[in-house]
């Protein structure tokens, strides 16, 4: 399904191509002053043709707002937004189910829905619908922010070529806040710039490439979150895995900690003055589901765009033989700077919702 | 919550040193003749003392049902096992709190539960918790197996050591079936030589070391499954990271992924005969959250056991300095072995929870 | 929350007086032809306007889809309608918050949402938002009637005024297909007759009268539904609890059933040719949770119109005193005949949900 | 399913003649010291043999606690009891299964579960599975208590015999607390006279009677709860229609109120001191989904105990003939006193449920 939440509920809605995507945000709290314009700035750092990694094409990706907000002040009503689709459909998308495009959704989708499911764009499948989980976060981050909360993120890894990782144990909000406002959030300049070769490289090898996106928050309070299957990491895996195209998820040291002996590993606690710390962070902000105070910190693996104009082995569902394939239009030779705000989105929506647990008090 | 699932819920109580632990499997598809041996058999894989790598003391890990069984056969109504423990409090453990173990849960666990949480053997965070979680899942399999469906894993890496992995695109079901009767599954048997030495090692270091297990499923339909929030992996993660120590999962070509071009990672589909499948399978059986036909694949990262017999530095949470810790008693130098039927059971459990959607079909 | 349903997720969104109302609803059945003519005739039974015991104020309540229809073909994709309000906000409401109108949720809801809730026309309380509803339950119900099930209703009783009650156990398909096409569904022209003199006499006393409807379904397969928490009353009393004024449900005999000996009240099983049927039907359809393939019956209890001209009794909630309100505005003398759809859809909704359940069949 | 809650979780199990029934209180509020003999005492109210008018049969049903509670303060752990079964499993039920007791869930079941549940003593569905209920319910009202809050139930009528109602507006905490340690809850003692008569004179016809339950709670604070699906109304009835023999719900006047116009239904507020009440308490404690601070109240309508000792027409489901039935066993004629402590305790988890939802504060 595409509703998520324990105490709030999103549900997303919207094919690529049909009238208008959104978003219900149910049961939001109540009383939080939203400024629209930096909604519709961290909606804009996720919409193509910002960065001239992506596609040329532009979207606007307006929000406009249906419920939830009276004089931009949450209502605590379910919160509503539509964003308009200046694609909509034209012409017969029918052939791209006669031969499914390896590693999209097509075909899988194909024999979920009986071959019922809106393929043009690729529907409810399209990357597009990452927009309005934007926005759900947008919304989220403007409350997690009263509470100093910060999510900041960026691209750990592209095409091989690593960005300075952040120091796990010292991240700043000035840091994350600042991150959280670029349209290329990358630390190392020398990075971005072999990054940026490599994704034209690829493009100009009608070609694409992956990446690493690194995220944190800072100011969760500790205490929060709990044991086996309700914890933080289970949310946030759970919410993560909601993007296109995520293949793997890691807190911490995360799969490096596997090479790792427990001495090296394991987080030594101090005191800071009176404030409780590790000195290392390689448990990523929480231990058995519940956060330290600690930062939290994931990295998310992008897997390279599945679109790209190369000719490809697929098959033909009609003939039921193999075939070639060349996929049309213009595709992102890498989304990973456009995934960037939408795993800090979803990062703030998991956040905000482990915040309403009420944790056995009342 | 230690409560998971959509269609079937399993709902997993106790304590390490309190009466008994225990696991209640409400909505269970009725009508399957459960082999107990085998269910005993999964859980000893699980149980310490079976391998020299676990720590030497044994707990038989009985599991004694009190519902949802009758003549053997699941009658679709809550299926609950008891294990009754062997070790129950009779020491004073308060010192523990006042030192929390570093990566452990103790210092969350105490903000979260006031301090009223039983810490003796950890409580509910002990590692003794997965024990109903392998009784579940073995419970599941049974079902999943009269599908054809198997899962197996094997200890892809340990103490930086690789264990031969998977062929991705060709898993057969009888290796599957026989890595998962095994008690140290391991193909490579230098790589398990050299393993075994590592941890050996570790031990005598008063350390531990961590791995990676690697898990696959064959014979799950596909079209199974849900786009955005509820497909494979989004559900498979969410129970994952119910397992203490894990720090990250991956499908299919997961991290590497972020490494590879499109035209190297993506998969092509081809006629094998009147089957379709993909040449390749970087996607790990799903893609958009939804079943190709092709093997599940994923790996689970897991920490060094975070509980080493050398002095560690902590806080004093009393006298509010800082202090020495030497955590006590025997403890795993590495886990990574007891944890494979632990991830094939969350695997199994979770695989049939996704079959028992109804995907629009009425 | 807004937001209702185990297999599929309805979550309603909008306040009185914003931009729109709507609904999406998540994880529909797929590839359901869609009649969208049939659905505006149901949302038009609710609306204002089509019977002279409502206001005379007309709404149009035209659905605005978004997503999930492709060709009026349900694609499993989440469906999204709205409903462009026609009064939108203009004047300060901020004095019916200081003066609580009795029997209303003004002043629940100021407390629960810190006053932050629209309250323009109610807000997210108007009866204005089971239009939504019914535009969900119309999608519903046509999907429900390939497999040739029905729901009807009728106004059981208005103002003490009883019409024909149903006989429970003998119920068909043409009468509620009948009845659920009328826009004051009463069997008993007599009856009728009396109601609405009763309704008009209500209106000029600047009163207002409640009633009850009851409401059948037909064809619902046996052997659905589960104990306990999960079953057939359970899901039907949730939702429908979800529509304003409602005060009570009973199932078949219901209330009366606690005046009834079991030899009265126990409905005998007969084989009619080789259809298991009872004799009655005092169990409405469901028994310990699960449909018996008898018809499904159940009563709602709506109050009066809580809105009447009347001066009341109330506090203002800043100078702290006692004081009296009259309420501005036109108002249903009656909303009975207009909840009719709203109870069938609610039910429609239910009913769907509950043959979406895998049962226990993989 | 047999598992029900949002904030907590409670999950229950069990066959009547299996080895042992109980449940999971998953998520419970931490730090409560629990009074074991004040649970027991609550489950006593609800074995049989206490009150002479049901089965002379005598359970002792003597919860063994197995896990969250620590030094009889609860851990914040799942709190998970067990009720040994006297009668386990010994000869053979299936002829029961051949031929369908009326209004017993039997043939519903059978159907259900393809036959494969346990029968014996009615397996799930039996009204023994209300034990671990109560055991919950005793669990959270005494967490309830610490907050002022009181739950009592009486037997509001029984087999057409009305006893004194609640005053709805006026109801104190003395009287339910009075109310909820008796085991024949009934307030006017000639009622009760007539009541017995009427109960042994149905026994003595080889009968039995049906009833309703009125149950109130006091100080539950006002602004608890949600609009539309999640309100106080929705929860309650959702957990209460889980209670084997309930055929109706309503609250506060209830169907009554379909009588009503609204000058005579409507609660009008008005200051008592500071305090802000209403004059009547039509609505039963909640408006819209919302608390208003009133008493929370509503009743319950139980059917005649399905099991008679009289014969009774019914089908064989192997020779496919009408036959007849005589059940054997010893029966309650009148199940209603002993459900008044259910009806109690289901009401006391939903509004611990309730209460920790986190109302949009964070």
């Amino acid at each position: 399904m595409s509703t998520w939440g324990k105490n709030l509920k999103i549900s997303i809605f919207g094919e690529s191509h049909g009238p208008a995507i959104g978003v219900v945000i149910d049961n939001l709290p109540h009383g939080y002053k939203i400024d629209i314009n930096e909604v519709v700035l961290q909606m804009g750092r996720r919409a193509p043709g910002k960065d001239i990694t992506s596609t040329p094409r532009f979207e606007a990706d307006t929000p406009v707002i249906q419920s939830g907000l009276l004089n931009n002040i949450t209502t605590g009503a379910p919160l509503c937004a539509l964003i308009y689709n200046k694609n909509t459909r034209s012409t017969d998308y029918n052939n791209l189910v006669r031969t499914p495009r390896p590693s999209h959704a097509d075909y899988p989708a194909y024999l979920r829905y009986g071959g019922f499911n809106d393929i043009a764009g690729s529907g409810h499948f399209s990357g597009r619908l990452t927009a309005p989980l934007v926005f759900a976060g947008a919304i989220c981050r403007q409350i997690l922010s009263t509470k100093n909360i910060v999510i900041g993120a960026h691209a750990y890894e592209i095409a091989g070529i690593k960005d300075t990782p952040f120091d796990m144990a010292d991240i700043t909000y000035e840091k994350l806040d600042e991150l959280s406002h670029r349209t290329a959030p990358i630390i190392n300049p020398d990075a971005e710039k072999l990054m940026r070769e490599s994704i034209e490289k690829a493009r100009m090898d009608c070609d694409s490439v992956g990446g690493i996106v690194e995220c944190a928050a800072v100011n969760m309070p500790a205490g929060i979150g709990s044991p086996m299957f309700d914890g933080v990491e289970n949310r946030i895996a759970s919410i993560i895995f909601g993007i296109p195209a995520v293949r793997g998820i890691e807190f911490g040291a995360g799969f490096a900690a596997s090479k790792m002996r427990a001495s090296e590993h394991n987080d030594p606690y101090y005191y800071d003055s009176d404030n409780i710390r590790t000195r290392t962070n390689n448990h990523g902000g929480a231990i058995g589901g519940i956060t330290s105070g600690m930062p939290i910190l994931f990295r998310v693996a992008f897997k390279p765009t599945a679109s790209i104009a190369k000719q490809q082995d697929t098959i033909d569902l009609i003939s039921k033989n193999n075939t070639k394939l060349i996929i049309k239009g213009r595709h992102d030779p890498c989304i990973v700077l456009r995934a960037i705000p939408v795993v800090e989105s979803a990062c703030a929506i998991a956040l905000l919702d482990l915040l309403m647990d009420c944790n056995g008090k009342i």
